[in-house]
């Protein structure tokens, strides 16, 4: 089992192939079963924990939570029809010239 | 300049090069100066935008606040010291003989 | 000005007289103008905070962004048609032969 | 059974005498006794859920999400040390001259 960074793709095929699976069997199938609001609600929820785990700094639960969090993302991204390659996309678009450093420098508004 | 998955491993090679860096010309470098807190306030920040976008269902701006909070998470790991090696490892361990699927439908308790 | 219970209340009411409001002279009718979406952000970027400022433990920056928390949600609250008294009937109803303590000590579900 | 706005401060009151009861016949009981992370986590998840109800427009579920989330915020000032009292006087000091409405006019940073 490598650890590579091809594992959210595959993680998101993964996730995608349950769409309409058995809700008995499988726990991304249930949460497509539960509808959206449900899998909003578990990303912010691991969201909230990963802040939490981030305030205690221990690396290991850090680790753990983000991996949740990860999970519970691709699951919405895979609900609302965004893939791996649209959000990697968005981040090598601010790797340009000004890089993305100076441009989260740019205020967003309020 | 690609879209592929490495693109997560160059920023947070980015992000911690910024570790000391000058808070004057860097917002990454501002954000380390400013404390963990801060950091883990702007990963809950953008959790909550991209709860609302996955809501509201536009892919685009899913894509962008998925990749805002994907940046404040790098941002966090890199100050508590986790590596995205870490989290992969995490992920690619939940792969094994039952799944990440199964293994998520196991109880974790309240 | 004291310090009462009904502080609420008056605020509610001082909130749902800004529905309609001009933008530029008042900041809760500028977040009635900008949508639900926006102040439903607004209600999760505060409770990060308020999470955040309980996980450091100071009374006073907790309740300072307890107050800053209770503002957005009583906005939330006016605009979707929510009054303090029904949020006080749900509470008081909690009150009853077992207590809100009981009733919350049984599983809500995942 | 009155919905007066003093249900918040018996609340209060009922939650701050199970500080060391037995997390055994108490749900609050076991909340202090799992420690501030738990309840600031609790807390931030029950406003994820208030976000999500506030998005869907259902006054009948954000009034049962609002009196989870109060619950829970009640929880972690008695564990901090705030009381209402508290917090009633910093809304009622915004409430002077000039506004609570103005007063969040200025800009907050970050």
């Amino acid at each position: 089992m490598t650890a590579d960074p091809q594992v959210l793709e595959r993680l998101y095929a993964l996730i995608a192939s349950r769409k309409g699976g058995d809700p008995e069997t499988s726990y991304t199938a249930r949460l497509f079963a539960r509808g959206r609001a449900k899998m909003a609600q578990k990303l912010g929820e691991e969201a909230v924990e990963a802040v939490i785990e981030g305030m205690r700094g221990d690396p290991g639960k850090l680790a753990d939570e983000s991996a949740d969090l990860l999970y519970h993302l691709l699951v919405l991204w895979a609900d609302v029809g965004v893939t791996p390659a649209d959000v990697w996309a968005k981040l090598a678009a601010r790797e340009g010239t000004s890089g993305i450093d100076e441009k989260k420098s740019r205020p967003k508004g309020g």
